[in-house]
């Protein structure tokens, strides 16, 4: 399998996760988003959003959207298991991982960012604020979903919201969003950082990673 | 079941389609999302979002986010199916239904518009710029996904990227999207519309629909 990916993509370090904590093997495929590699004409026959992550299987399909590749992978490589089978139980799970890739992030990433700079002339200081309002309000809401005591979302092993909330966390510690409020996720994301799958698949660990000042 | 419900939310449209297409009844609980009627209180302790849809199961139990909503649906009544079971064709309808779900939705709602005026002052043709501008650059990358000759998304029946697309199209019209490039969403959301399960659905048609001008 060939992976596309960029370091600081949340929605890659999601499916990074997800192969790692499986112990599936993949090549990494780099996409610098930065420098606008996903717009590159053979780039989008892939993924026509231009975006990433991009999963391509060994019989040559490509999947794109990194839910729907998650869905995939927990439904063909079933151990750990990410998504419960019990309907209710998937129905619970779903609605936090959804509360960060439906509710957060589509509002929390660089096209946004950039857009808000070209339409609004956006400063700096609008920017950071639009970020930590939208990320404080979503955490808010799932905050309230999780329980106090238990180390990731459902129990005692990281699932999909797991992953959603470990990555979103990571765009929150970039961005500077005040996480007093929200013990719940700083304790789930230490606890999926303390797995070593997971921390493999950390945007810090990836080869095109780069030290930002 | 009671179904929490605001008729031009679209993430509401999809689950009544959905509940519709499986013949279930339901009750439907009207919030007035323009009043600010997702903040009282009570609703808040239903789902800590905010947001609408909400159903609530005959055993009291509270499901929230509407893709997880359609997941324990189609789980839970599985004719006519609207996710397929195999996984790779699974993940390729979950392609298209997270490309409006998660890349076009979350930037074209209530909350956003109302950000993007408290923020910025935008105006109102700043505004439509906005809706307009999201609304196609995700349909030019849905589009690509598309089979010119199918009546629905995977063939004759409609699934939940159906679902979807129907019920942003809807939003695509009220903000006046020029759809002369999508004309494979143009057909596949006339084809919703002709079934009346979907119809049953459509904004227009719920009990706290308004003439607006």
């Amino acid at each position: 399998m060939k992976l596309y990916s960029y370091w600081r993509s949340t929605t890659s370090y999601r499916v990074r996760a997800a192969l790692n904590l499986k112990g599936l093997s993949y090549e990494t495929v780099l996409v610098d988003l930065v420098a606008g590699a996903q717009k590159d004409p053979a780039y989008i026959t892939l993924n026509p959003a231009a975006a990433v992550p991009t999963l391509v299987l060994d019989g040559g399909a490509v999947l794109t959207q990194s839910m729907a590749i998650l869905d995939y992978i927990d439904a063909t490589w079933p151990e750990p298991r990410l998504i419960p089978t019990d309907p209710l139980d998937r129905a619970r799970v779903l609605a936090v991982a959804h509360s960060v890739a439906l509710d957060v992030h589509p509002l929390n990433n660089l096209r946004v960012v950039l857009a808000l700079d070209a339409k609004f002339g956006a400063t700096s200081a609008q920017k950071s604020a639009w970020m930590q309002g939208w990320m404080a309000k979503g955490f808010t809401a799932i905050e309230a979903h999780l329980a106090p005591n238990t180390p990731f979302v459902s129990g005692d092993a990281p699932n999909i919201a797991d992953l959603c909330i470990v990555s979103q966390m990571y765009n929150a510690d970039r961005w500077k969003v005040p996480l007093d409020a929200f013990p719940n996720l700083a304790r789930i994301a230490a606890n999926c950082m303390a797995v070593p799958a997971i921390m493999a698949a950390h945007p810090d660990n990836q080869p095109d990673a780069k030290e930002i000042k």
